[in-house]
């Protein structure tokens, strides 16, 4: 189920692990039946980065995702000249301003149709900031590069143990319960829905959701919101024939016979969703952008400036990171 | 390192999963190395119970704690005449007081000594309520039996990947930035701190401490109780040589690479500790009470009305439980 076209990977801050870990995963191909893959910009960082790791990496610089697949096999194939010197562990504003143009190229590569989907690797926030960079994050970039709202843009979170989706996401925990409207637990619900069948063919996808408070509020003793927001939001999703149960109470929802139950859990806060997932998966957790014209995966995990170069970095989500975005792209050309 | 007596333990309710389990873990006892215990009252319900399991139980009535031990290897020991017909699956008032007065009578013998401690099987809050218990559960009743306020009482949950405590516990989510306090975070990390060293033998534990917002505020952009509250009781205790980390992202503080780091957990919320630890480690999680002067652990898990009976309720938690409060006991005598 390979897609017809290759994947563009962005490639981070150069000062980060992701550099290294796809000229790692590169160079492990031949063992990982991954889909083909294009990197955009940095030659000189990947080469540099892969030596950190004793890898001798050959690079095709090419002028597109076309000519990536054939040269796939021989060479990591890198779109556009963009380059910095390689310092591991010492970001600064010109890695800033490569990692910017490499995310801008892939997208528009993605959206445009060139390459079957963004693979994302890890950025410094504050770092894109300073260079310009307009947006709290890249799922909210990649929203607004579609011309789509940041609400059509939906952040879940899968590993092999568990997907999970946080309704709320950036905000402080205390405003959670203004924020969280029966709205858009059931429009982030919907978009769940939709890309578990268009993206990962689950017919008819099973969602949990969370309920916010301690018990799922034990019949409202310990918090209402249950009551008031979350469990109308379920009754309009199931008229709608969509399988939505709950609200659960959050610590039930994460045991490994609970997690048998569902296909995906709805979660109303950033950590409840975020907890569960880097405890269970950390090493192979993803990133996916669901709702947007374009596929967007990533790994989990920050730029790890601390380790970068030490070439101790592990590659397992960004290798899930790869083959899922590969598998979403193949079942959306209808492969 | 088993203790000098047997550890009480109350029935829970006899219509719930505790009296099955507590037959099944007698009947292995020849596995499984535990301390010698009594059950606080029920001998025929246990009887019923264990019969749905294939379980032939030799029941010993006793007078008390004294003769538990030596008759622990050919019978289990039940201390007092209380008892219900057993009807597993349906509550009623009956089966509640015997819960209560089961209760009340373990917690007397391990507060004056007789027992070595209390395993608590599991009730139903609303049932006790109805017939007069005036405590939100369990370890607030203990806390109340010991003459202690219930701040004193700090409940912690532990499994073989994990040990967490959380700070604020049965509230709504939305009270608990406002319930948070510097001194209510450095009052549990000490009782904690104390706790760990008396009854787990660790020297010098290391507590870390989850932020209350995600990523931990990130410097404030998404709340600033990590600066105000969380950072300042840290202060706090390190200033006192206790070995305090945080305020750390609560989605990373439970990776397992994250977990070899402390030797607990606060969690600042109920669901930031449970959730990791019923993820992780959901069929052996014990409910430790820390604080008090008498031993307490608990399964943590449910009366599970709705399999009792069925046989197929799972006793990891509860001989967790009752090991645990064996080896506190015996640390706590010096042993």
């Amino acid at each position: 189920m390979a897609p017809t076209q290759p994947l563009a990977v962005s490639l981070g801050d150069p000062a980060g692990i992701g550099p290294e870990l796809i000229a790692e995963i590169w160079n492990q191909r031949g063992s990982l039946d991954l889909p083909p893959f294009a990197v955009v910009g940095g030659a000189g960082v990947l080469r540099a980065a892969a030596r950190t790791r004793g890898i001798d990496l050959p690079v095709a610089v090419i002028d597109g995702p076309a000519e990536a697949t054939a040269a796939f096999s021989d060479a990591l194939p890198v779109i556009g000249g963009g380059d910095v010197p390689y310092e591991p562990g010492r970001p600064d504003e010109a890695g800033a301003k490569l990692a910017l143009g490499s995310l801008e190229l892939a997208t528009s590569l993605a959206r445009d149709g060139g390459a079957a989907g963004i693979v994302t690797l890890p950025v410094a926030k504050s770092r894109l900031a300073s260079v310009g960079f307009e947006h709290p994050g890249q799922t909210e970039y990649l929203a607004s590069a579609c011309g789509r709202s940041l609400e059509d843009a939906v952040m879940m979170l899968a590993g092999p143990s568990l997907k999970a989706v946080p309704v709320t996401v950036h905000c402080p925990l205390a405003e959670v319960p203004r924020l969280l409207t029966e709205e858009m637990i059931y429009d982030k619900a919907r978009i769940v829905h939709r890309a578990l069948q268009r993206d990962f063919g689950i017919e008819l996808p099973r969602l949990a959701l969370a309920g916010l408070n301690p018990h799922a509020g034990e019949d409202g003793r310990m918090g209402n919101e249950e009551a008031v927001t979350i469990a109308p939001a379920i009754s309009r999703l199931r008229a709608e024939g969509i399988e939505a149960s709950g609200p659960h109470p959050a610590d039930a929802l994460f045991t490994h016979r609970a997690r048998e139950t569902y296909d995906v859990a709805l979660a109303m806060y950033h950590d409840q969703a975020l907890i569960p997932l880097k405890a269970l998966d950390f090493d192979e957790g993803v990133n996916v952008t669901l709702g947007l014209p374009l596929v967007r995966t990533s790994p989990d995990h920050g730029t790890a400036f601390a380790i970068a170069g030490e070439g101790i970095a592990d590659p397992g989500a960004t290798i899930a990171a790869i083959r899922m975005a590969g598998e979403m792209a193949a079942r959306r050309a209808g492969g």
